[in-house]
């Protein structure tokens, strides 16, 4: 299979940690979209992702898949047990909900305070900009962390006792927030003992 | 099981076709949730969803289910095989994906429009207006309709031969889009014979 991808960014990162806790990340072969370059929005990458966003999946069969929840859900699926997103119907329910709820309240809240409210990619990329919608997004992402830092307090992982798409999503969130200067508060010390695990994980290294 | 929900709108209609085409609508209790009125802003629901909305779906065992995907991903693997979401790896990741699209770019976007670009619910609920990004997402809510009349082309449902989420997420989507004032172009031939099988399946009779 083939992954159209730009290294380093947040939904390429889900992608690229879901593949290294599947032991697949050796079975692809990456594809550098230049998104800066605005190399996502030709009518070749259009055709692959009518939505102008990475990543991609190719599979061999020609099959594309974009979203990073539906290809993290193919990877999960396509070997072994189902272990990111749930192997039993109500844990796939808390699996999803977590993951939605951290996915638009903190990753995409991120995204839109990122492109909307700071030059972002630059005046090339950025053709629309909404200032007020960004620092209202901006607040969503701060409220979701303290939710967040409150579901570990008991918990070394998101939901349940191993790794899921819940944290994988919340570190591609919190690195992206990072990146677009939305400090995690200091306070939540849960968070960054999270993080501290998280990154002592053999699968970051494919990020390096 | 216990849903709290607001018949009619948008998110509870999507969950309460999953339950009747999964069997399942009258095995729930329904407890009516007064949206209008602000009671999903109450801190009594609050702790049942942080995020302040419909539907939430209450096991009996206390577990608690937000976020429609979240919702109908449980009940379609909770009894029998999960025709709603996906039987294979591939299935699943072409579903997830369409379902994504759709939510975002219909139901989603439909959404954001009649909250910040519309009086709404009224001033009382409506705390937060943005007309140009509710345009914005009008425009993405059109443009999504455009793309959907040609996945409609060659087949009666948008992934593979049955109905799945990814229909469900479309049915409230378009319901959502004709109650907002956006009307779906005429010439989308293919979405109008699409609406009528819908409308003519036993499950709808839930909703009404």
């Amino acid at each position: 299979m083939r992954i159209y991808d730009y290294k380093g960014f947040p939904n390429p990162t889900r992608v690229r940690l879901a593949l290294a806790e599947k032991g697949l990340h050796d079975e692809v072969e990456f594809l550098h979209v230049d998104v800066p370059a605005g190399e996502h929005r030709t009518p070749e990458f259009l055709a692959k992702n009518p939505s102008g966003a990475v990543p991609v999946l190719e599979l061999d069969d020609g099959t594309i898949l974009s979203e990073s929840t539906a290809i993290t859900e193919y990877l999960d699926h396509v070997t072994g047990a189902p272990t990111l997103t749930g192997l039993d119907a109500k844990e796939r329910g808390v699996i999803h909900m977590l993951q939605r709820k951290v996915e638009d309240g903190l990753l995409d809240a991120v995204s839109n305070y990122f492109h909307f409210a700071t030059p972002g990619l630059g005046p090339d990329i950025e053709t629309y900009e909404n200032a007020g919608y960004g620092e209202r997004r901006r607040a969503v992402a701060l409220k979701t962390m303290e939710w967040m830092d409150g579901k570990l307090v008991d918990s070394d992982f998101f939901a349940g006792d191993r790794l899921t798409v819940v944290d994988i999503t919340a570190f591609a969130g919190f690195a992206f927030a990072d990146f677009a200067g939305i400090e995690t508060p200091a306070n939540f010390d849960n968070i960054a003992a999270w993080k501290a695990r998280m990154n002592a994980r053999p699968s970051i290294a494919v990020l390096a």
